[in-house]
């Protein structure tokens, strides 16, 4: 111990974490966090000491915001929000705020998150089920072709990744003049995207923006100003907005962390090279799980996710054996969500070409033990 | 710089945080946080890192719970979760689950914050305003004797300490068999209290529990259940207390920081100690400002708060001499609340009685050189 750093960093290096969220953040983050834990910017008190209305927590809030906007080239007609309630809050805070405009909404199924949204905007008002990909079990992404689009909706939204099922669609859908509403809680950074073809991003922050506690909510100003009067002041967006997200005390230090975190992106080249390191990824992953007679990944190879990678063992009675066995060969985490069982590796931003790696050579060699 | 260490942890003792929230942290419980913050307890990976259902995250979570239960002697027909939103989003969402109980509820106004909790309470529903010190300028509580209560109210809302105009009630008042549901930010911890008086207790917690973006929350079991239509899934007690503050991923970082405030609590002797120690803080910096020619406390000397003490200056032509002065002294964030000016000493159960003697030592030259 020296100034009470426990001098053990070397264990992170023997882990690769493959957390569907809370995932794992970058090293040289979490060292920097470390860092200035006790003495931000020299101004003798920790960032979780410092009042959300000081200049020095301004500076830091306002700059998360700044190279948020420059890493997707968000327009100046859109407002970034740093909220609280994670994005299963925004289920109802969107019809909440936004289906008063047209007074029904229509809503893309493909999973289940998708579902989680609609079954808790049905609580607030019509909820048109405009396309699902129920039928073939959310193995891939329904044809935008096929949508059931009417005009006189408030908005559309749908889920373009599934975290748990592992689709993804691979293009931004054209809904017109309906404004799109759009989950990228678990695939926002991690490559382009053209913000002004949508209404509204939301993303909980514990996949590729930094820890959990805080939302990011990107909106165009035109949909603020909606709000249902049974709208709770905290969840208004017009508040919220108007407030630059200070309506009460933000989550300080998970905005902090966001901010280090957008400053790592730029570091690393931004999102068009986030994007090129993380097709790599998948694709030695998908690849290696094609090839080999123990995994399977059923998802339709066009609609597959880029960032969580289910797999199963065709094998099922080898399960505990592969979860205990990656666990003790330092693999964290690769136990895939509990209501579908199986396996998943959640591969965000932060994690390495060198971890998939480790993940496909311990694959490898569980196979050979066991085929 | 070593391991990423900051090598300059001395500026800390060098300034003394007054700051109303999010507010000073223990010394000892910084440099903990600090030392394991890439790699919890050997785990390989940061607190940060890791999934809310992991059960290293359950441990955590579970024992901050079990620690808060002992501090404040909570009875086993009580709840306690931790909850997004700050004490700001109770104001909504109070009344969105309790008020169908008996379809109104009474407030007792002390001050800009029950104000707030009044004027968002009204949005949902009838509010009986059952006392008010609003005619005395809030500068004392209004005697319980004359309280306006009705048998038939959901619950009575107050706040037993209004962090802004520095009045804090010094019992509990007695509400028979309606609900009792207090708003404890800036006070909770700061003194044993008899929980079983209560419906319901709420407090953010970036002032005596952590540091902000979680808000505990501590409730009678009878009252869960009673949550309207349109109450957010994610407001909802029950299904908060259902799923011990899991229904959807909660902010890990600020449960871990409040489960360590929790634990030095425990070390300090609990909140009978901290009770001593703040009693000798409120009482040498109230004394001194009544004894002095220059500053002004004008809250009733009965219902003064022990954890925000405002105070003016007699020539508040002074006031940015005495703020600016104050700063390069060290004693950081002594600046009143936008809403009242002047100034204010948040002393809550982190700040050390050296801190307050540090103050009054400094107050003391500045009036010599100034009066």
């Amino acid at each position: 111990m020296k100034n009470g750093l426990d001098e053990k960093p070397d264990l992170r290096k023997l882990t690769h974490n493959f957390s569907a969220g809370p995932a794992a953040l970058p090293h040289s983050v979490l060292l920097e966090a470390q860092s200035e834990l006790l003495n931000w910017n020299t101004k003798g008190a920790s960032i979780m000491e410092m009042s959300h209305r000081s200049e020095e927590f301004l500076s830091i809030a306002n700059g998360a915001s700044i190279d948020l906007r420059n890493l997707l080239s968000i327009p100046t007609n859109y407002k970034i929000l740093f909220l609280q309630g994670g994005a299963t809050q925004q289920f109802s805070q969107i019809p909440l705020n936004l289906l008063a405009r047209k007074g029904k909404a229509g809503y893309v199924n493909t999973g289940i998150w998708s579902c989680k949204a609609i079954k808790e905007a049905r609580r607030f008002g019509k909820i048109n089920i405009i396309a699902t990909s129920e039928p073939n079990q959310y193995r891939s992404i329904p044809d935008i072709k096929q949508w059931d689009i009417v005009s006189d909706l408030s908005y559309i939204h749908y889920t373009p990744n599934e975290t748990i099922g592992g689709v993804e669609f691979s293009s931004i859908p054209d809904t017109g003049d309906i404004p799109l509403v759009a989950d990228m809680s678990s695939t926002i950074l991690s490559r382009p995207i053209d913000v002004s073809r949508f209404g509204l991003i939301y993303a909980s922050a514990q996949k590729n923006i930094g820890i959990s506690g805080i939302t990011v909510i990107i909106i165009r100003e035109d949909l603020l100003g909606y709000a249902s009067n049974l709208c709770p002041s905290t969840l208004n967006y017009r508040l919220l907005s108007d407030s630059n997200s200070m309506y009460n005390t933000p989550p300080t230090f998970s905005w902090y962390m966001a901010g280090l975190i957008f400053k790592w992106l730029k570091k690393q080249g931004g999102v068009e090279c986030m994007s090129n390191k993380n097709r790599i990824k998948k694709n030695i992953l998908y690849d290696f799980i094609d090839a080999s007679s123990l995994y399977l990944n059923q998802v339709d190879q066009k609609d597959r996710s880029w960032m969580n990678v289910p797999f199963l063992l065709k094998d099922t009675s080898l399960n505990f054996q592969f979860l205990s066995e990656s666990k003790k060969s330092g693999l964290l985490n690769l136990k895939g969500h509990r209501l579908v069982g199986g396996m998943r590796a959640s591969i965000y931003n932060a994690v390495e070409i060198s971890s998939v790696y480790a993940l496909i050579n311990f694959m490898k060699e569980f196979e050979k033990r066991h085929v």
